[in-house]
């Protein structure tokens, strides 16, 4: 529970874009005597396109009242053929932390979390090989080694299932270095988020600071998004990039590059957490 | 008449936050068979602050119905002790451009102006110089120069408001190097654009770039801004810096500041000209 | 002439990395009795690499003494097996600008250059269309209009290599949309300047802004690079990006784009013209 | 003992400006065996200016050679009138850390410390509030609480004096709330570096964050820079911002002013442990 949350909620919806949907919602929110806070909408064509929209308000009493309001709103979502959901805002995400062997954006998002910054509960830290045990203990967080080789890749996979089930509304691969597997990315859709070391699409694939100094590159960026079936080509959530140049090796790329990917990693969770980035195909919309 | 434009309407309104702003003027819309293009909405504080919004929509024959639209909107206007304006997008603003000597910021403008990007009418250009004529002259652009020394500055302010009566929505100062008087400032609130070549608040006063030389800072900034009787302390629409370092004397900050000083002014032009732009006391709420 | 520039010249060298290269051409230059105002060096590997080099030094009578001034320079570049050029910085180069149907880069550079910023000759402006003969004559600049299509780009090569012949430096393809043959390139290697509008590697072909779009990146970019046999591939010379979100269409983004491009490309030239781009392989060393 | 960085030497000088600078300086280490990797020099004014200048060389036995080449530059040194130092880059330099309660850039640079990205001995923390002790010793580090109140300021900085003779070669303040006195100042010039979170000159003095939100400004920044008698007025090293609007609440620009402090503070510090800060006047020449 989220003190500081009480009582707001959040209605995310999306539907073919119609008259009448900013105003049914609106309306509906003020007949609840609801405050509404916050209200972001984008349509991708006005006539025939898609609208997302994400309200913010604020209620008495919320948590009590929520399965009551989510029951009245039906009628609203049936007639503009919504996909919807209204979440309490106090209620906190449950995030897995999957990591290999680089621990930067492991240690940026424990010390976010620990000065209250990243509003989440970290459920569990996963990772395929056993470094950052002491890091996860030091914090209290239980912390799960499973191994993987390209032999036992499924076998990973049904462990992993077995400690998510329940336990994770999302999962952060931090520097993960494995392949996720189909099943876990179907069953997780648009809530694995990856940061990729790269202002993707460029640099796909393995090693991309060597690939972005063997090009040549003025810029080097770093890319949140969510994993999809296709390596790298999920939709993106996030990017940064900071200016570099002929004097920087490639282990100064990677110096630069692990600053801009705790900092893009995170601003990607945060979206995330405050139910502020919806899928539209293989692209994000994100209320900021 | 801007073709494009045809059929799509700007609502902009502020009053004191309170519930049913959104739904009402939503449901309004609705009501007149407009389709909402895009909602934007900000709060200061919703127990006891004030509401900004924009709704951007699409009504068929819009600049017919434009008056009797404004006249049943006066209901919800005096229900919510709105401060409103219902505009019609595909009628464009009048711009007048003041300038002095230097003139990367009027061809950068009417450049844009010329390539369509710039939507507006531009009705004059007027200057304490004659240096810019012949640039006015080869866009097709009245010019009128309008000398200015301290003992004239009261007479020149005359002259120039009998020149913008009826001639102009907005006055951008395209570095324009002159003090504006206080009966100008009344008459053109909110609506006199400067570019200031320093990121305010930071070098107030004479010779920015100077002072940014003498003080060392590893980036230098531009500001538009709303012209108020303080001087550089009016309301911020935009800003945006560049990094320089110690080997750019005060002729290479000026040469990138004219790039910043181009684009800074263009974009805060831009947000005005799309209704974008909000005064909340000394600040602005802009909807990008 | 440049009388700003008089007496200030410029060494270039590359060598295989060794001692004495930076002391060598220190105490040459010292023995001519010219002030050194500026050394910039890069080694690729100190051990086993490449050197690259600039001093800009002030030497009174430079004109009159250039030449014997190369001569004596011929010990120092054999015993180091340099690659080496001696300029006199007050003579202009002289740049051909290649531009096709869209003008915002040709229009920023002849502003920049009218205005002193520029400081190069521009000899002429090349086109295959007849769209920007104007605006090239309100410049009182050369304007060749060489249609190109599939069968004449061979004979359209010719022309162009005609016009160049003795008037050119180098060449800037101002977003000119047509192939350059070989050999064009070959005779103007590491001199042809292009701006292409996407931060490369990514997007490398057709329609950058609209597989941006599709993509959903959240930054968009511009490069200037020099051009090689390889579209798209050649040594990159200066990036930049901005920040775009899904509330903009691919018009939008060529809008911002088109800022960028101005910019990127602007600030490439003056790279080139002062000297201080190096082409290492497939990518640059470039001393600001 | 930096084993990476074993023979690699670091000559630092500034002179008057005169010919033979840079050419006697290489000829010296071309003489005594030693391979040039880097020269960094620039001007105030190549007639009458200042000469910074800074080496960076290799040779073999470097440690055991550093007072022998000492000696053997005086002649040079004295010729030339320069302020001048050699050091042997293999031996680290030691920090004392101060901070007060607000941890995130000290934790930032302890990971970056214990990562091996911070090349320095991290000799103490130093603390008026006794908050931060457990995470000093978390990372093995000595914590020393010096309370601090109006009364006893100097008692607390002869307690600081104390504590770092011959313990630290610079100071960090890493968000530690009080004022230096000026002994302290004095006996560490150009050594102590601060963070500040503003983008220096605009909002000197308390609560920049909220200044800067009652100004309206679009982007918010950080400064490192070294201290001085006058408060926030010394030479400033490095300095980054960050975009933010009207959305944004003080609680906001803080969170996002963390990311900039930490970044700014750490680059900071890593150009002073490089060698690579001069102090010119009241501005840094800072060779990236």
């Amino acid at each position: 529970m989220d003190q500081e949350e009480m009582g707001k909620g959040i209605i995310r919806l999306t539907c073919p874009d119609q008259p009448g949907v900013i105003a049914s919602v609106s309306q509906f929110l003020y007949g609840k005597n609801a405050d509404i806070a916050k209200v972001d909408q984008f349509s991708t064509d006005y006539h025939n396109g898609t609208i997302f929209a994400r309200f913010e308000f604020n209620l008495d009493g919320l948590s009590d009242k929520l399965n009551l309001l989510k029951a009245d709103f039906t009628d609203i979502a049936q007639k503009f053929t919504m996909n919807w959901d209204i979440r309490d805002a106090s209620r906190r995400k449950k995030l897995a932390i999957f990591v290999s062997k680089e621990d930067h954006c492991l240690q940026d998002l424990l010390i976010r979390w620990r000065t209250g910054e990243l509003k989440a509960d970290i459920s569990m830290i996963v990772s395929n090989h056993n470094d950052m045990r002491g890091i996860a203990e030091s914090f209290g967080i239980l912390y799960h080694h499973v191994p993987v080789t390209k032999a036992t890749l499924h076998e990973a996979e049904e462990k992993h299932l077995q400690l998510l089930e329940g336990k994770a509304d999302a999962v952060v691969l931090a520097r993960y270095m494995q392949i996720i597997p189909s099943k876990m990315i179907e069953r997780y859709q648009n809530r694995i988020i990856n940061i990729h070391h790269s202002f993707l699409p460029a640099f796909i694939g393995g090693k991309p600071y060597q690939q972005a100094f063997d090009r040549g590159v003025k810029l080097i960026g770093a890319t949140a998004h969510f994993v999809t079936q296709d390596l790298d080509e999920g939709p993106i959530i996030e990017q940064d990039v900071s200016r570099v140049d002929h004097r920087h090796q490639v282990s100064d790329l990677k110096r630069i590059g692990r600053d801009l990917e705790r900092i893009v990693l995170a601003k990607g969770i945060r979206y995330y957490l405050n139910d502020k980035v919806f899928v539209n195909g293989n692209k994000t919309v994100v209320f900021h």
